[in-house]
């Protein structure tokens, strides 16, 4: 018994059933394609008759450069089908069947791989397809377009030889498109397509099967084209799956007023919208709506050509969406007032329209809420964050011929700025305040500060990985590389494409999310995340998924309570903004932050500098009445939950003026003779706090133990602050947080002492508050050691920031505008592990101080507090280990709160 | 049954055999002075009849301040033997017996509590001794001792009250010394020694049996005197272990001329030099000899005042070392004629000694090497690296009154040199070339370059772990802190002892080691290590107890090779020293200080200035020659062995001026209006080359990956010297060592460049020289990942320098200058990290980085080339994880051979 290589349509339900349901089974053999018509064909729409060529067939011909055994005799089979169900006969003059041949891989490749339409024409039933259909102009017109889709696709005969041929005789004709050309220019056209063949020693094939069967090849052979290639490496699509082939009856929308070809969505792939939304074209085949040669029209309008079609249409629609459970994207044809189902498929939307069309969905009972919160990844989220060009306004310029070219979707966002072609340039238009597009061929290390400052980055060379993409990235700049189609002239100052030329200065429109680059100014949509209402309710939805207990995998002892978002916020506005975004608690308060307020800084000075206790003391209690301030405004923000407020971390010298500028001041007072004393004194202090890798020096718990009234003041300030905070009937939870502890007896030395502050102010107050004394676990050997820190610790942060730089030994000050961009660009790392938590190095440190420490102290509360806590990948990294919240930066909460509730749902 | 609390010496044998020969349980139970006493017994060498109350009575006794049930019964049968034995009664008026009550721990304690002798006389039995000995004088004088011992060891009675008793009636007789006081006089002193009694309101117990309890009392209470308790911390002796009591019959040296008291060694406890060594005295008790007040004769002079007794103590001496089999500090008495043993024991030895005497015994076939080896720890082998004065000279100048204060012997070694009250001072005499000793009460941060300059330091405050003894010990200064009897008088610039002034300048000689300090200069002498035949000897033995396979426990996968010893050694004087040393290869050779050569720092400044091609090419091509003769001159020293050759690690600016520098360089050119270009040109440079934190920045492979010509002119180099080396019929073995990586892939992309280059210059030599790439694991990810990292690395060598930097986040430049010093003084941190490997932190990345390595490439050389290679604690560490070898400093190398051999010894 020979495989089975063909299924017909109306055989989908038997195969789904011996494939046990399994949707994704069907998929792998069948392809998108050929499975959505064998489902449409199931539920009873009108698909035109066809059958399906499995991947395997195509996995086989790759392989032995042949088909397999019996396949062609299959295909034979399904031809006779097509005939019986069509009433017409594949190659015959009088009464011609054509089919077309249409690839169809498991995943969706738009515009990657080959079609051929209308085939079983040749110079006998083109003149039976004329008499069938009475339309002699449409029989030679369908001649001529398989002329040239077969000559470029199967044979790869030159597209440049057709087009001209076209050209000449459309100039003979005087006409100003394809469509004014009559029957008898078509049929001049055939004679000059086929001398193209003929110029280049190959010859149509006028048998039908000798073209079903090369077409069929053609496509197999399409799969490893190196365009489809390229796109499966960039999309992550396996090269082992194949395509599968699709031999479909021919219908025409060309037919006359009464046909017509079109698209349709069954809600707003840009705003969610429900309800069909679409374009389509009278007279025309598909390709003629690609081709843009016509303006097609809007969906809506068909409710008034053609009523009837459009409702037939909108049931359709709604039994497409109803059965497949999601948006859909359908292609049609009208032959002659009847509509044939040609395509189904999920369709794509913005972000924006799949927030809104999955809570709608929850709304209609068609998903659940889980569903609903799978369909928005974190990414989704995170674009929304980015200023995004509207689809419609980057179609209709597309449209209207302002895409100037296409590269490398390099980093995401919408950028609309002049261009300028150098990085001197481009700082000093910045600096006037003129939106900079950085143009260059490729960007080097000296440009970053350029780079820094412009809006968007457009280069001509380089892809993903390149300086430019990656440093793009890095800065959440949008950017589009390697577009090629650019030339930059620096003599003349100008870019050109296509032979047009656009000198700097010239306004053009970025779109880092799609890699298209617009001629003019288009509409960038400024984030507005927190008014957007269907976002909120499915935020809520995430919150609920990601809180829920025993759900979790919980590598270090079952299940876990849920992953919560919390933010990193120092000012009672930030934490305001933080909780309006759905933060649970405030990760990190960095109170250094306070002290470098321009009000501030001179007493933060003075206690540095001081010479007598008294001073010192002085400077510090007008800093401490500051800091009470501080935290009353954070406690009253975050009433009822939880603040970690870390205390003074960074070395002392950051608060005062560089070494270089006062050396600079010094030197040039003493040649001048003029000698500054202030300048003279400032030295000294900073010559004495000067370190050599201040990363490593004394800062966090290592200043607290040296200069322990520092700690007691800001101790003494948030327990004053949350006792006023009691009084004034609020709910405050001060967490204190020790940084940069490497010991459990720097901890041992410093805390006793400062939960002895704080239990005396609240015998002061008389009042009784909830508080934790906790560290972060930052330092390698913290990690390392969490088992006997936790013995003190009452809870941990994990600062990946500092704990990533000395785990790699990467200053990150210095890595990131030398190595690093290296690294990544010759993939040496994959990640930036700055970005992305490095799992192999940092990520096992957490591993181990997650179990230890709560091995020594069960149930104590685990978070992350690192720029990696709104990084999705991280987060779901920090779910699998059991930590009990993320925090990052208030804009990434609802980014954060998406992933922690996809982690939740990817790890049942 | 009541438990046996005694045992009279002659039962010792018995209670051995009971105890299974356990030695340690019998000195458990026995003391070490009880069990020598009895072992003497036992061989027949005459020991006064005596018993031992076991340490258990003693415990007993603190934790119930009473006699256990049966005690004082059996010591009265003991009582009972021993008036048997002496034919002499207790008490008797005519007869007396008299005993000592002598304290005797298991571990030595000197001085450490309490003995009391002449027990049994009171005012009647005084009479009888009289009688009895022929000799009032001595009657009397042994009561009046009795009185004074009695008064202060068992009543506490103030030493001052006797000593002043003692004064005024030598001043009386007009007597200069003790000796000088004739009976009467003595009788006299013992009326007065009893009224120091009721001046206190105590009374002397003239009941023998009274006395005899009370004594015993006292000694089972000295064990918990504070002096008793601060020594055993000090030494780690524990607490629970108890003294036991020797009841011991007394025998007299002070009965005439025929009779006398000495000490002896078997061999020269200074040198190890074999044959008797010590000191006597005719005509006195024990305690004479301690109190100075005659001066000892050397006991080679008995051969010719008493040859037979001399012979007698010979042929025991030899007995006792046989039998014990190492060097004895034997204490006797000569009573008329008679030769009385009264101690035996392990002598104390200079490190020189020990190494002599243990090279000496096993030649004698007395020990075997491992015992020899086990018997020199490396302690010892290290004080032999230090300055040291001879204990002849120290005892001279003890003698000689010259001792000023003793203190807490904090950082060994011996200095001499002229006190210096201040930092500045001492700064400043330093600067003129003088010997600085810093004298202080303690020490401040700010002190630290004053003290660095300093030969020695002394405090009058602090104890081992305050920031003097902390910051000495860190840099191996000669200290001695909280030497409490002097005062410091800032104002007149003196210190004072004893009421006497010693002005600043004076010089004064401190002995680290002993915690001594010396008026005058005492000859110190240097280090000559490598001179010292015995110790050569001993050392290949201990290479061979090192090197033994299957010895070692090998945690990571059974029995492993040896661990040798290498060194790390820039130069090829500095390689040959080590191999005299002993070293077994190279295990670091940083390439980097040659550069820092004045003759060749031109050639780096211009290669890193170089803004052509051509011109950085020619100053590689430069340094290239100059690296080749580098590394011939390293092969040839190190012919056969290995030598790691580490690439260049430091960050390019450490070759240019520095930024400080340049700045006012520049701003002075600048105000003056002669601008300095080169130094424009420099600053520009340096500015670029900054870094925040350059220990974590552009250095090690990150450097060669950027600039891959210099690792390659490197490379290159290495083996063309070998290759050169190989001509000349040696057997260079290069490895080369990739510094700071943190991932796999950054050695991916680099060595196999290198290893390209090798094979170029290997092949244009038609040579073949066995060779290694491999990498430091520095990077706490290095550790993290090591399985990875040995898939491309064909060895480890840890950096265990930066590995703790980055592992605590301690910047060693700036920790050390600030909070470690305090961190150490407060105990936060035991031991100093970049001394001593931290083995919770470090330690577990070196098991880690070991295991999972050697899972990746089985039987891979891992070593360790960081400090702590010399470390012996350390190097314990490092056998038991399963390294192959720890280089260290040249000088160390002896150290480390030892501590490698005893790691392999304290683990079968």
């Amino acid at each position: 018994m020979t495989a089975k290589w063909v299924y017909t349509f109306e055989e989908y339900p038997r195969l789904k059933e011996q494939l046990g349901g399994d949707d994704d089974a069907v998929r792998t053999l069948l392809g998108g394609k050929g499975a959505g018509l064998g489902e449409m064909t199931a539920l009873g729409l009108p698909v035109p008759p066809g059958f399906t060529v499995i991947t395997k067939a195509c996995l086989y011909y790759l392989a032995h450069e042949d088909f397999p055994p019996g396949l062609w005799e299959q295909v034979m089979e399904g031809m006779r089908y097509l005939e019986a169900k069509m009433g017409r006969k594949y190659g015959s003059p009088e009464n011609p069947l054509l089919v077309s041949c249409r690839s169809g891989a498991k995943f969706s490749m738009p515009g990657m791989m080959d079609t051929i339409l209308n085939l079983g024409l040749n110079d006998e039933t083109v003149h039976g397809l004329a008499r069938m259909t009475d339309n002699e102009r449409f029989a030679w017109d369908a001649y001529r377009r398989l002329l040239e889709m077969f000559g470029e696709t199967v044979l790869g005969l030159p597209e440049s030889d057709f087009h001209r041929a076209l050209q000449e005789e459309m100039a003979l004709w005087g006409a100003q498109d394809e469509t004014q050309l009559n029957a008898e220019a078509l049929q001049r056209l055939v004679r000059r397509f086929k001398g193209v063949y003929i110029f280049h020693g190959q010859e149509f094939p006028q048998d039908p099967y000798e073209q079903l069967r090369m077409a069929m090849e053609a496509v197999f052979r399409s799969w490893n084209s190196p365009r489809a290639r390229a796109y499966r490496e960039r999309t992550g699509i396996p090269d082992d799956l194949g395509t599968a082939v699709n031999i479909v009856a021919m219908v025409f929308g060309n037919l006359g007023e009464d046909s017509g070809t079109g698209v349709l969505f069954t809600r707003n792939p840009s705003t969610g919208e429900k309800g069909l939304w679409g374009e389509y074209l009278l007279n025309a085949q598909g390709e003629d709506v690609v081709a843009g040669i016509r303006t097609p029209s809007p969906i809506s309008r068909l409710a008034e050509e053609m009523p009837q079609v459009y409702e037939q249409l909108k049931r359709m629609a709604e039994i497409l969406e109803r059965h497949f459970r999601s948006m859909q994207d359908i292609e049609f044809t009208i032959e002659r007032g009847k509509v044939w189902m040609l395509q189904t498929r999920t369709g794509k939307a913005t972000p924006q329209a799949k927030v809104k069309m999955s809570v709608d969905m929850v709304q209609e009972s068609l998903i659940s809420k889980e569903e609903a919160v799978q369909r928005v990844s974190p990414d989704d989220v995170e674009l929304l964050l980015h200023p995004q060009f509207n689809p419609h306004d980057m179609a209709k310029a597309r449209h209207e011929g302002k895409l100037l070219a296409r590269g490398v979707n390099a980093s995401p966002g919408a950028a609309v700025g002049r261009i300028y072609l150098d990085a001197e340039k481009a700082k000093a238009k910045a600096a006037e305040g003129e939106p900079v597009i950085l143009v260059r061929p490729f960007t080097k290390p000296e440009e970053v500060p350029a780079m820094l400052v412009s809006k968007g980055i457009l280069t001509t060379e380089g892809g993903a990985t390149s300086h430019a993409a990656v440093v793009a990235r890095q800065f959440g700049i949008p950017a589009v590389v390697g577009a090629s189609e650019i030339k930059i002239d620096m003599e003349r100052r100008v870019i050109q494409v296509n032979g047009r030329e656009y000198p700097e200065g010239t306004w053009i429109s970025l779109d880092g999310t799609s890699g298209q680059v617009f001629l003019g100014k288009l509409p960038a949509q400024p984030p507005a995340i927190e008014t957007l209402e269907e976002l909120s309710i499915l935020l809520d939805w995430a919150d609920e998924i990601a809180a829920r207990e025993g759900v979790r995998s919980g590598e270090n002892g079952g299940p876990t309570r849920g992953l919560e978002v919390w933010a990193n916020a120092d000012l009672p506005k930030d934490a305001a903004f933080a909780r309006k975004l759905g933060a649970k608690g405030i990760g990190l308060c960095r109170t250094e932050h306070m002290f470098f307020e321009p009000s501030r800084l001179p007493y933060m000075r003075r206690m540095i500098m001081a010479t007598t206790e008294e001073e010192r003391r002085e400077a510090l209690a007008t800093l401490g009445n500051y800091q009470v301030e501080d935290f009353l405004g954070l406690f009253r923000v975050m009433d009822g939950l939880p603040v970690i407020i870390r205390l003074l971390d960074p070395p002392l010298h950051e608060f005062l003026p560089s070494l270089w500028e006062l050396i600079e001041r010094v030197t040039e007072a003493r040649v001048r003779e003029e000698p500054d004393e202030e300048a003279e004194r400032l030295l000294e202090k900073v010559k004495e706090l000067h370190e050599a890798n201040p990363m490593m020096g004394l800062r966090g718990v290592r200043l607290s133990i040296l200069y322990p009234e520092i700690a007691e003041m800001q101790v003494r300030a948030i327990f004053e602050a949350a006792c006023r905070a009691k009084e004034e009937g609020l709910n405050p939870i001060p967490k204190v947080m020790i940084p940069l502890v490497a010991d459990a007896g720097e901890l041992e030395v410093i805390q006793e002492q400062l939960v002895r502050v704080a239990k005396e102010v609240m015998e002061a107050y008389g009042v009784d508050i909830p508080y934790e004394f906790g560290t972060m676990i930052e330092v390698p050997r913290a990690a390392l050691t969490a088992g006997q820190i936790a013995r003190v610790a009452e809870f941990f942060s994990f600062g990946t920031n500092d704990l990533t730089q000395m785990t790699f030994g990467f200053s990150r000050d210095d890595a990131e505008k030398t190595f690093l961009v290296r690294y990544l660009e010759r993939g040496i790392l994959k990640d930036n592990p700055f970005q992305t938590l490095d799992l192999d190095g940092v990520g096992r440190l957490l591993r181990v101080a997650v179990k230890e420490g709560r091995a020594a102290r069960p149930g104590m509360s685990i978070g992350i507090c690192g720029e990696h806590g709104g990084d999705p990948r991280t987060i779901r990294f920090c779910h699998d280990i059991g930590l009990d919240y993320v925090s990052c930066s208030p804009l990434r909460v609802p980014v954060a709160r998406m992933a922690a509730a996809h982690a939740v749902l990817e790890s049942v």
